[in-house]
């Protein structure tokens, strides 16, 4: 994929949603670019009124047109349940050379989506993932370093204009990101194996043993290790849902998978196969702590995905 | 369950086993009862050699014989799975007044050994378990404050003499736990869903994805969430096969219930049902967020388990 030169970022860039990532964003581009006109649209009157409190934009519009209009670049950090309404929107007011981009934590539904309402201007919509949510939400939360050393995924297809492309990477470097390149179904199978997928195991469990009658004296003597492993069964449930069903078949294929591995465990176990559970402990053990001594060393922290 | 007077503890303790649970208890009734000989006997000539150089114990004896001889309380710190050959061998040295306990992870198959290997000395068997484990392992790790403000639950049969329950009790308390007491049958039920199932559900994601052609891409976009859900799969395998295999029918329940959890939300997903999916996060995410609240407000920490 070619990328054009290291383009300027443009003087006005519309945000539409101000939640954790659109005001992060927003705070962060008005920290490195204060020249820079950052509008900001939330159709959530509550995130509106935190945005103008909080000086997150230089303008907070009242509706997606006017945070648009004009705008060479528009970032939809909105969740990704509610992108396919926002592309319908959006066609009707995009300018006819406007950049757009995504913070969608599934992209080829997103991608589906987009190419379905923005018609020609699809060409100029980049599709865009930052690793970097947290378990807040809402502007109040809002970090201009959220995306310092944090990575960035774009996954263009074959339609996406390079210079498009070069625009939404630089927009990411410049708030400190490291940006890089996934083919959209990659992309996908990618995070519903590492990241959806352990969200979904984590929240049956939490959920399963909290419907027992005994839930109480279970949690009473949970410790340190149900602690990490269930702490992302506290993330947001409507997001969650959201990404899960955007991308429902690659979620799919991966638990399947994953149940596989489980009736395998469960076979060596029920057949007292000691060897065989402890090699499929040292293998995981091992990659682990591999994951674990290259994340160190490596420029790029782990945050909570989103 | 009727208890003795709070008792004092005999001057003689024998510890079996100087790994991360037996070195910590030396080194802490050492520093709060200076009088007290700690005897210390392991058979893996790297600990007993730690042990002398760390100054862990009062003594380091060569064999299991001469650590009992004369000991009123007998503490076997080993592995769970290496307890049915020590109370085999602690059955031919035991005294005949001695009082005996273990701190193995799971329960009934314990209390079988005993039952099976001590004869009439089982009623002085106090089957215990300190919920106080650490990522690291071995006398190098042990801490004296280890067991300060953490959990130990006993779980005395109904032939056990109040007696031993009252001395085993007091030892724990001596050295900073908080000691309950659970029905063996109930503590293995309990400990196998929020404790031995989560680390099997851990160990066998990491493993699946690390046999993968491109796990490595794979582990790269791995991040926060990821690393709190895997972090127990860096645990140690051998103790987990032992944890595993002597809490195997309970652990087996336990992974069955959960499999139906997980078919039920793959069948929600499958049908696209975002309400089902969302009623099931919410509920775990209220479960989640209470169980953390009363952690934090609590008295006893929630260590990593063992």
């Amino acid at each position: 994929m070619p990328e054009a030169a290291v383009p300027v970022l443009p003087r006005v860039i519309a945000l539409v949603g101000a939640g954790l990532i659109g005001g992060s964003l927003a705070l962060a581009l008005r920290r490195c670019q204060p020249e820079l006109e950052v509008r900001v649209f939330d159709r959530d009157p509550g995130h509106s009124a935190a945005a103008r409190r909080i000086g997150i934009a230089t303008r907070v519009c009242a509706d997606l047109a006017a945070a648009v209009e004009g705008a060479p670049l528009v970032v939809l950090a909105v969740p990704v349940g509610a992108l396919p309404e926002v592309f319908a929107a959006l066609a009707s007011c995009l300018g006819p050379d406007a950049w757009v981009t995504d913070v969608g934590s599934s992209k080829c539904s997103v991608i589906d989506a987009a190419r379905g309402a923005l018609g020609s201007a699809f060409a100029r919509f980049v599709p865009g993932h930052p690793i970097s949510g947290a378990e807040r939400s809402g502007p109040e939360a809002a970090d201009a370093a959220l995306f310092v050393g944090r990575r960035v995924v774009l996954t263009p297809t074959s339609d996406t204009d390079p210079r498009a492309l070069a625009t939404v990477r630089r927009l990411w470097e410049l708030v400190g990101a490291e940006v890089g390149l996934l083919d959209p179904a990659q992309h996908d199978r990618v995070f519903a194996a590492v990241s959806h997928l352990p969200h979904l195991l984590s929240y049956a469990l939490v959920e399963e043993l909290a419907g027992r009658g005994d839930a109480q004296l279970l949690f009473s003597y949970a410790a340190g290790g149900f602690r990490d492993f269930t702490r992302i069964a506290a993330s947001h449930p409507g997001m969650w849902r959201d990404i899960a069903l955007a991308n429902r078949d690659a979620v799919l294929s991966e638990l399947d998978v994953y149940l596989q591995a489980l009736q395998r465990l469960r076979h060596a176990l029920a057949a007292g196969d000691g060897a065989a559970l402890q090699a499929t402990f040292e293998r995981a053990r091992a990659a682990r702590l591999r994951w674990a001594e290259a994340g160190s060393s490596a420029s790029v922290s782990n945050p909570v995905e989103g």
